[in-house]
């Protein structure tokens, strides 16, 4: 399989990028770690994410937009004149994935819908990321991660644990269905295979979310009106990580091996005849007096010691890692998750490899782009001659 | 385009399934849902989450696990017979997909390693789920998500935003690694139209998840040791969802017009002026002034107040719902996210249909299997006669 070496999985796949913040550029991430050649179209003022992503060495260049932008291309262009959107267009007939997060109307405003873009491109796979579906009520309503953090019952399930409604400290709503936008568009892509076509997908946020609280937590809900919502394993006040003597850990003894493992280690054996704790169902009905048995259990010794003793015993246990510590961690560095990497315009930084890996291997570690950095080489590649060049680089397409 | 109406994206691609609990079910669902055979592969206890995911009206038919496996089939085999692991085998041949989260080496001893199926099937993907990659020396840790949300940082961006480590309140880690398995997967059938051949890919909880705490949250360590992670907009104890004067609201203004728009719906037109908050980057500077401003703002009407006077300026706003209050909403209703359903063994249970929506449809809606249900169909499938049959459902295949 040598003619495979270094044959990403997405070589040869072209797609226009017309989102930006987190969510889309979070889909388009994925695909270009996977060798997709990715072209971010960002408007006049860039993507919001570059002023937004945290203070930057060089103006529009924040460190979140260099980590979620890693290995695409930027050209610029305002939409706004006809003259731009010309050139959208055009590089639109010229691609296999057209990814964008403009509410549906405006797009078809544009002439950038999946119906006004198959006939030209009848391959290309469409895919609308949107706060909320077409075929509801709410299309219209603007979104970012927060209002559908809080629409989707997120917020909820945190008040469920910890008291009041409050958001996952990530941008989770928008990084999750950016996952999920990437795997959609590759599915159609494998479609495209079989049947010749493109197609259009649509990937809704607040349903997606919404989607992904219920699979959770619908709990007795499932039987009916009434019946009670949310997981006790883990909205349960105890399921967290345990305080040890001197820190944290995470201790997870699921299966019965594990449990009685678990037990022996904290030596407390009876409990493996303790008809609470003697099966898996056991255990999960009586989840509160189980993680009282695993707080109390763990406070004994330090958590390096109790490392050693649960490992020794194949229970699930791991300390709680600071943000920090990652950079320190020995299995991280045996992968190279980190690497230092000299960007070409904001000098030496720390950059992410891809976590997943494919025996066919994978692209070069390659910069984010400064915004517009590659307009001229698009146009060259679209066919414009050098005078339509200077003079779009002079109007709607903003020179690097 | 009639002839791919109603022709799932992934339509003929057959998944043998030997994942358990949330990662690979999550993963598979996806592709289930997106019209691929899923033969989920399990021992003779059954899939763990089947006891693990709730209170059930008949033993083993857990709802979490139901949400979890709709549209799959099942088989349960006893991979420690020699019959059993020759029958898991054979299946291996027959499929386009093999994915599982056994680790690396136990896989291996049973001779279901990419490295021992490829030569009788060289179009297969096949994708192990790990904890931890098989390149770093965590390779052979037990893995569940709580140990993965610790080790990744995720239980330190909650102790730094509400002050004590602590999980989400979902399985997180694992939900979003199958997110990205199944992304993986048909990233792979990609690359096979391509080539002609399969390959492996190994989709590490860890490194994916740190992967994902990292891109958000790098900050300014991205320029070396000592600069400070953690996004401030995230982390900041004012970032969630604000009081009003009957229950909470959510509320984003990112860019200059939202903000303005929300300045003049608070009546403090004269803070669109003010240096501090007169432009994103000045915003994301003074993000704690900023949000004290939004939380004083909204005190003072109903969120019900609020959502009309700030969507009629266009600035991002929803109330937080419950889980429950999910079930009435007019969106959700709209697109049929949720509905009643008649589950072949369990009776009458609320169902998910997929979110995302492809053009080229998505098949029916399909029951969760009992344990070993088509068992008997699928040794048929294989070629085994009647007699073979029998005798492996008296030994290693668990009968239905």
């Amino acid at each position: 399989m040598t003619d495979t070496a270094n044959d990403p999985p997405l070589s040869g796949i072209r797609v226009l990028d017309l989102t930006s913040v987190v969510v889309g550029p979070t889909c388009t991430l994925l695909l270009a770690q996977q060798g997709a050649e990715v072209i971010k179209l960002e408007p006049p003022e860039g993507d919001l994410l570059r002023r937004l992503g945290g203070r930057a060495r060089n103006p529009g260049m924040a460190p979140k937009f260099l980590h979620f932008n890693r290995g695409k291309r930027s050209i610029s262009i305002d939409l706004k004149q006809p003259a731009g959107l010309a050139v959208a267009r055009r590089l639109a007939g010229t691609v296999d994935v057209f990814v964008s997060n403009i509410r549906t109307e405006a797009l078809r405003r544009l002439g950038l819908g999946w119906e006004d873009l198959a006939p030209d491109n009848p391959r290309l796979v469409h895919c609308a990321i949107a706060g909320f579906g077409s075929g509801g009520r709410y299309r219209d309503l603007p979104a970012y991660d927060t209002i559908i953090q809080g629409a989707s019952g997120m917020a909820d399930a945190m008040a469920r644990r910890y008291g009041a409604p409050g958001y996952m400290p990530f941008v989770a709503a928008d990084h999750m269905t950016g996952f999920l936008a990437a795997q959609a568009i590759c599915a159609a892509l494998v479609a495209r295979a079989r049947t010749g076509r493109g197609q259009a997908v649509e990937v809704p946020m607040f349903e997606n979310m919404a989607s992904f609280v219920l699979t959770e937590h619908m709990g007795q809900r499932t039987y009916g009106p009434g019946g009670e919502m949310g997981d006790p394993r883990i909205l349960d006040p105890l399921g967290r990580p345990v305080r040890t003597l001197d820190g944290w850990i995470c201790v997870s003894p699921n299966t019965d091996a594990q449990a009685f493992g678990f037990f022996d280690a904290i030596e407390r054996p009876e409990l493996k005849k303790d008809p609470r704790f003697s099966s898996v169902s056991a255990r999960t009905a009586n989840v509160q007096a189980y993680f009282s048995v695993r707080s109390e259990g763990l406070a004994t010794r330090t958590t390096a010691e109790w490392l050693v003793l649960l490992r020794e015993r194949q229970v699930p246990a791991m300390q709680v890692n600071t943000m920090d510590e990652l950079f320190d961690d020995p299995h991280l560095q045996d992968v190279g998750l980190m690497v230092k990497q000299h960007h070409h315009s904001e000098g030496e930084i720390m950059a992410l490899n891809p976590a997943t890996r494919f025996s066919g291997g994978a692209p070069e570690l390659r910069d984010a782009p400064r915004q517009g950095a590659d307009g001229p080489a698009i146009l060259r590649e679209l066919g414009y001659g050098e005078d339509e060049i200077a003079s779009l680089l002079a109007g709607p397409v903003v020179a690097p």
